[in-house]
């Protein structure tokens, strides 16, 4: 399986990259600049046992062609629509992951979202019915995903109008041995991309006794 | 202390009368019916160890008048609006602690937000800037919170436009045996209320391998 990761020179694509690349999963990363990304792409293969799965570098138009179905787009809310907008026809076919949280500008404690409701409604809104996009990876913390040593502190929210595609993601997602969930339709990306700003307010604030901070979703207690 | 439930004659009214009281705090339960609010105070405190502070019933107005300076807002969002109409004259001076969620009519896996954003936003915006409004413990399930001989399997995530009123909030929360964190302003309860809904889902689909999940925040594995 191999599948794109748009953006993925930033920290957050980066840490995905290392984590899907040792479980196994191919992974192209996708710059604006392609020579810089497979630059990126060998450092990251470098930190990683000869076991791993290929970690490659392209332009961001090259990664979405490359991948086989699932593309994955970190960039910064700030180029969430133009980067879309761009790669709206190499998307064809394909299922769109969309991991941004348009945290607002100047204050990551707070998100400011489109006039669509969150970013997930507004890609599918801007990509049309025929191309899935699915949101989840939102709380996952960029150090948290870079720090190979540790499992991941975070279950993932997953939603999206597709049912179908939900699913391949959830089953994409449980790849780096966390839980995912069918957490329903894009609407419900107004929820879960807004967890991002709470943990970092916690993070930020110093009322947990940690950073990164994840959620789970928990049993009861007896 | 003294507290006030308003719909205190709920599910999630009673099971919060009962940890309150438990834990010391005397509450007074408001219902549109004052004598029956006072017949279901009694079965409560019949239910809770004489160590228990005492637990009253009285019609909604009476019990917001008893409050010392809190107030708990759980009737179902549909008598949301009309309800804090009729009793903004009696909560002058007081916290309103919202934990009301708009499920959406008809599907509980979903919100139907107000246009203020959420439920402690529309509350806030009826009663004015100098009443404020805090949303807290929209996530723990009835279920639990009746179920005395477990502790609560979710945090609490506080909200509002007050710091001051959301650090008594969060101090209040903390006598249950909860983790309340402060998550900011009354906009993060566009999130807050919404988690509801994805752990019912998470419920009724029988995706989690029990019943009323709640949702944690956690550190980092190692």
């Amino acid at each position: 399986m191999t599948i794109a990761i748009i953006g993925g020179t930033g920290p957050q694509g980066q840490g995905l990259a290392l984590r899907f690349a040792r479980a196994g999963v191919e992974v192209v990363l996708g710059g604006r600049d392609g020579v810089r990304a497979a630059a990126i792409a060998e450092e990251l293969q470098a930190q990683l046992p000869g076991s791993a799965a290929k970690i490659r570098g392209l332009d961001n138009e090259g990664a979405t062609k490359a991948a086989e179905e699932m593309v994955i787009l970190a960039v910064p809310f700030s180029a969430h629509n133009a980067t879309l907008e761009a790669l709206k026809p190499a998307l064809a076919g394909k299922i769109l992951v969309d991991i941004v949280v348009p945290l607002a500008e100047g204050d990551p404690k707070k998100v400011d979202m489109p006039p669509e409701g969150s970013a997930t409604e507004a890609a599918q809104a801007l990509l049309g019915p025929d191309i899935p996009v699915i949101g989840a990876l939102h709380n996952v913390s960029a150090v948290t995903l870079k720090a190979l040593d540790q499992s991941i502190n975070c279950d993932i929210l997953v939603c999206g109008n597709s049912l179908d595609a939900r699913k391949k993601v959830i089953e994409l997602v449980r790849k780096l041995g966390v839980e995912a969930y069918n957490a329903g339709d894009a609407q419900s990306a107004r929820c879960i991309e807004a967890i991002t700003p709470i943990l970092i307010r916690l993070n930020i604030s110093k009322a947990v006794p940690f950073s990164h901070a994840g959620i789970r979703i928990c049993p009861p207690d007896h």
